[in-house]
């Protein structure tokens, strides 16, 4: 799935990192991934863009800058496996492209890019892929959405403004600590989960999580979860429409947007027009998606509910997801949002 | 034990650094750890460090640099359990030192210091603490040193050579890759544990090991590890002499020597004069020397030797070292280093 996302987004990631190499011809490339996680993803979006600038410097017949590439997520996140698989990473960059690449060296930053991460203009480069569609926080305000975890069909029209409210003021947040850390003229490339509707409440953005309201409702009337413990959980997730993320970034002030393109991937990456080979299979799919959707998930619904209904809730989010695939070919709805740091400071 | 070398060589860090400070009242210091480790000391250092700089700028009133903070260690080293203290670590300073301290970012960088760790001129102030003792490998060619596990009494002159050369050309590695990283003027401070006499088999550096040698001895002879398993293994480790230190410094000829200065701390480094109430016990002070070695040592014994040995090994390691403090108050010398970088290029 990351890795899908990742591929669909590489043409505007190498593009912009082309694009900014070719104004600048930097000695010195500093490119940071935001919430890079901890997966045999962890690294791939960061080699695409190293390839980029390779292949670009050798068509000018220029030598290799020197790259410094910062992973940042949030302090819990397993840096341990990722510093393990560094040098294997190098080594196979220098093996690729000849002893001229490099040097080139990998540092962890850990901590919330909701705050300043970096140094004043110290940041050439920033991706951040299935991170930023993370709110810092539930928004306050919505214990009134009972019953559900998300924006729902029956949610009170006051948690879709607060839901909207804490993207707003995050993603805010989000541009002014990158606006001080980015070298003016220096590039932002974020995929998100995002809608086409301008309807918060639209299933093509909420009926993932529907899905797992569903399972712990179940689970509620088995009498496996209390009501109240259900009716206090929220995600904090928000999937903005094209129009929530231009005026923010217009409204911010700092970020000039180059482009905010939409594409789309199904729910079960696999399941695709390149995939000749592929045969739907409810169940297969349903444990793919309800896979992936834990990863994510898993640490937050834990503190809330507790481990031990884990395993069961996934198995019925499985189910239902994989009964939902039989009836629509569910898709997410991506973001990419291409931006440049513009010049002069501003007050 | 590691804590007590810490302040040991403070006066020395916290000169080196002030020195630095006032010298160009920089706006923004970067600070490297090499070799932090992962434990209850690994922030410490640097926490002495930003308390000098924070000080000395107050007395001047100057505003606060911005600190940038990196943290070394091989990328077997435990990052995780550093990073989830990071946040708490800047709180603390924050609450200390007041708002207008900072800001302060802290990233780790995985690696060898045996090689190059950070771009070129990036560095303000480098420090480490007992681990520029660890060579970069056994030294070759010293398979005649059977029975021990370092230079002893017994080992033949050509041991002594060997374990001399390969620390001459660590060193000379270890300088050459940081005068690529360390801005003109930049300072480093590096403590490791050396010798004063001339001759590398002294007791004074060598019946740390001497005493782990013999232990391993007692299970080869009770049958418990293989006495080829012990012929073929040797500690990458060697304690120099300041003549030994100061040649290579002045031989690399990117750093001039500021300091070099000679500490002892005792074995059981609980166990000095002004700790009034201590009472030796040899029980616990076999004890406490030996889980200092283990934690360093452990895993090297683990992978030539295999699990199974390594309690009882440290349990007869503890006995013998409490034996040994019963004649002897036994002492680690310890080298301070105090280096500045040139200013202007070498060829």
């Amino acid at each position: 799935m990351q890795r899908t996302v990742i591929s669909k987004a590489k043409p505007f990631v190498q593009g912009a990192i082309i694009d900014l190499y070719c104004k600048t011809f930097s000695k010195c490339l500093t490119i940071a991934d935001l919430g890079c996680s901890s997966g045999p993803n962890t690294l791939l979006a960061m080699s695409e863009i190293i390839d980029a600038i390779d292949s670009t410097r050798r068509k000018f017949g220029h030598r290799s800058p020197e790259f410094r590439v910062i992973l940042n997520d949030l302090p819990g996140n397993d840096f341990n496996t990722i510093f393990k698989s560094i040098p294997y990473f190098i080594e196979t960059l220098k093996k690729e492209k000849g002893d001229e690449f490099g040097p080139c060296f990998v540092a962890g930053m850990p901590g919330s890019f909701y705050g300043r991460l970096f140094p004043n203009e110290s940041i050439n480069f920033i991706h951040s892929s299935y991170s930023a569609h993370f709110l810092s926080q539930v928004p306050p305000g919505i214990e009134n959405n009972e019953g559900n975890i998300y924006i729902a069909a029956t949610s009170p029209p006051s948690v879709d403004k607060a839901y909207l409210e804490q993207f707003r003021s995050d993603f805010s947040l989000f541009l002014n600590s990158r606006s001080e850390e980015v070298i003016p003229g220096g590039r932002m490339v974020i995929t998100i989960i995002g809608r086409r509707s301008s309807d918060p409440s639209s299933k093509e953005c909420c009926h993932l999580w529907e899905l797992l309201a569903q399972a712990l409702r179940e689970m509620v009337s088995q009498g496996l979860i209390e009501e109240a413990k259900l009716a206090s959980f929220n995600l904090p997730w928000y999937a903005p429409s094209r129009k929530e993320v231009s005026a923010s970034i217009q409204e911010q002030g700092s970020f000039h947007l180059d482009m905010l393109e939409t594409f789309d991937v199904n729910w079960d990456a696999d399941d695709n027009s390149q995939n000749k080979n592929y045969v739907f299979d409810k169940i297969k799919s349903g444990k793919k998606v309800a896979e992936c959707i834990r990863a994510v998930t898993e640490s937050m619904l834990v503190n809330h509910f507790g481990e031990e209904i884990i395993e069961d809730l996934f198995q019925k989010y499985s189910e239902n997801v994989g009964e939902y695939l039989v009836k629509e070919k569910a898709k997410h709805i991506n973001l990419v949002i291409c931006m440049t740091k513009k010049e002069g400071k501003l007050d």
